[in-house]
């Protein structure tokens, strides 16, 4: 399914370019001049030849940092598949524009801007507050275990979402962005999209989450399994697979990956639920995966299976199971360290150093 | 064998004092108080833990750091087990000097300060030169594969510099400090090291260092076999081993770890060759392993077979393999998150977030 060409989604996909291979070769000359063994700076290397070919420079930067989190609700926790209740959503809303969540502290940290998007959470953010952005899609999703989980346009809307919110943070000139979300319940749609996509039976996509229990994972399971019995989602129809079993701040992540690539700004992809978008956003536009770092792995199930399918590999392995772009901010240290070591170092010529003969 | 107590090193093995439990009940109360689901930080919880017990305080801090780079040259490269030959011990040493190694960049972006301490360069870096400590035992050891490295005299010598340079930087109140290593060949005595502390063959634990073809690295394998075979050195006498195939830089790491633990210093441990210090520096006195924080996992083969004779699962996996230093310092961007996170973090009852039951 191709979105259509007149709408913000579908020139947003029609702007998105393959990154090319053009600077490969000076990248790895220059990163070879330096005064290290070849390729002993590991992923760094790979890291640092990779900005340089979606920014399209020898001189990557990634001076300008951003994560978006994306907030929304889900029917799906009537099927009593969390840990925490839905009123946590907005509860952690707040605490994101108080400062004082995970997300909060590692942004901080990574010299990253914050911005929360409200794309369907169950509760009205009244009053402008800065920091939140409000373009509600609907108040959480139906149950995706009894139905679809909203309407195609609400799901275009969604992606929208995302899109604009993206392209407010990209501005004229972010250089990194990071992904990351807040939804109880949302690693049950995430599941049900990793299944989709990579065609693994839902027990093997679906995990703790918040650290539920054996009974609770077990209706877990089965709700991923009868989500996908009831909707039948087809994997060919990315943005069908979003209305059936998808969730309002995944979608949102999709198109902000989407936004992201047609701006040229590498996306820092934090964990399952991020990813989750990743795979819509493959989905939707193949190209935009070469825009894609994948900041970590997730200790939950499911999402090495998810990385796999976007030839994805993670920087950081961690077993951080929280969600809220953490996973992705934590990673920009080492997309500045790559950065700076491709800018920054001497050469073996400059600096005098006599070369090695393997 | 215990270090006698009158000289420095007995003094400083006898200060070091088992990493304590006292504070764990607290600390973990207050992890699990903070708006995230328990545990969900995975191992940044397990590390702002053990930086509390190591530092004695439920509120550790990073933010004075260093990292000591100790640079020594090796009799063994005259086997041909290197792709670069030995003047470039001294070359790296001056490019560290004007700041344009790998080292000096990653150091600079985790704001730590880097010395060099030259224990055993086969060059007079005359001149005092700022960032450079020159204690040195001998210009480089004699070749492994053909007799002992260094005298146990010597053996001692170099453990002392490496706790003098710890004591130098550690002041009155460093908070964290990494070490690091600069020496063509190490990666040899590395292995012989490696393979006596942990019993297994040479093939086992010896890699291809800086890069070396299969031709050298069959060389270097049969040098570490030689090594072992001719020196025959005793796990129970680490002080013993160290002389009979260790390296300047090598001894001098461990006792700057030595160094590190008898003042509550947690130590981020680099690669293959600081892992190599750490085997000795836990020989010597077993408590010290508690103070250690294993950076990375190098790509160097043997690196996953010392960390685990050592107890410690790195932070990073990479595949760097370049020493210095690096991957210890990449780290320290994890610890003061870690730590930041215990300390910055609203908990559930301030933050008016309903807790979860699993």
């Amino acid at each position: 399914m191709t979105p259509r060409p007149g709408t913000l989604l579908g020139r947003t996909v029609g702007r998105v370019r393959p990154v090319g291979n053009a600077l490969t070769p000076a990248v790895r000359a220059r990163l070879d001049s330096l005064t290290k063994p070849p390729g002993s700076l590991g992923r760094l290397e790979e890291l640092a030849l990779q900005l340089a070919r979606i920014q399209d420079t020898v001189k990557p930067r990634v001076d300008t940092r951003a994560v978006l989190v994306f907030a929304a609700d889900h029917g799906v926790t009537a099927e009593g598949v969390s840990a925490f209740p839905s009123e946590v959503t907005a509860q952690m809303v707040l605490n994101f524009l108080r400062g004082g969540a995970a997300i909060n502290v590692l942004a901080r940290h990574a010299g990253a801007r914050l911005t929360v998007v409200d794309v369907g959470v169950d509760h009205d953010f009244s009053a402008p507050r800065p920091g939140l952005m409000v373009d509600k899609v609907r108040r959480g999703t139906a149950s995706i275990a009894q139905g679809p989980a909203m309407t195609r346009a609400q799901a275009t809307h969604a992606l929208e979402a995302g899109i604009r919110a993206a392209e407010a943070t990209i501005g004229d000139g972010l250089a990194l962005l990071a992904t990351g979300d807040m939804g109880i319940g949302n690693t049950t749609p995430s599941a049900a999209i990793t299944a989709c996509f990579t065609g693994r039976p839902a027990a093997e996509v679906t995990g703790r989450g918040t650290g539920v229990s054996d009974d609770v994972l077990a209706r877990k399971v089965a709700a991923v399994e009868q989500a996908l019995a009831v909707n039948t989602p087809d994997p060919a129809d990315p943005l069908g697979v979003l209305a059936a079993v998808g969730g309002l701040e995944i979608a949102a992540i999709a198109g902000a990956i989407l936004a992201a690539a047609a701006h040229r700004v590498p996306v820092l992809v934090d964990g399952f639920i991020s990813t989750a978008g990743a795979l819509v956003a493959q989905g939707l536009c193949p190209d935009a995966a070469g825009y894609l770092i994948a900041g970590h792995c997730s200790a939950e199930r499911g999402h090495r299976a998810a990385l796999a399918h976007l030839g994805l590999t993670p920087l950081l392995d961690l077993d951080l199971r929280l969600g809220e772009g953490t996973g992705a901010v934590l990673a920009m240290h080492l997309a500045e360290a790559a950065v700076r070591l491709l800018d920054e170092m001497a050469t073996f010529t400059t600096a005098g150093v006599s070369e090695g003969a393997p």
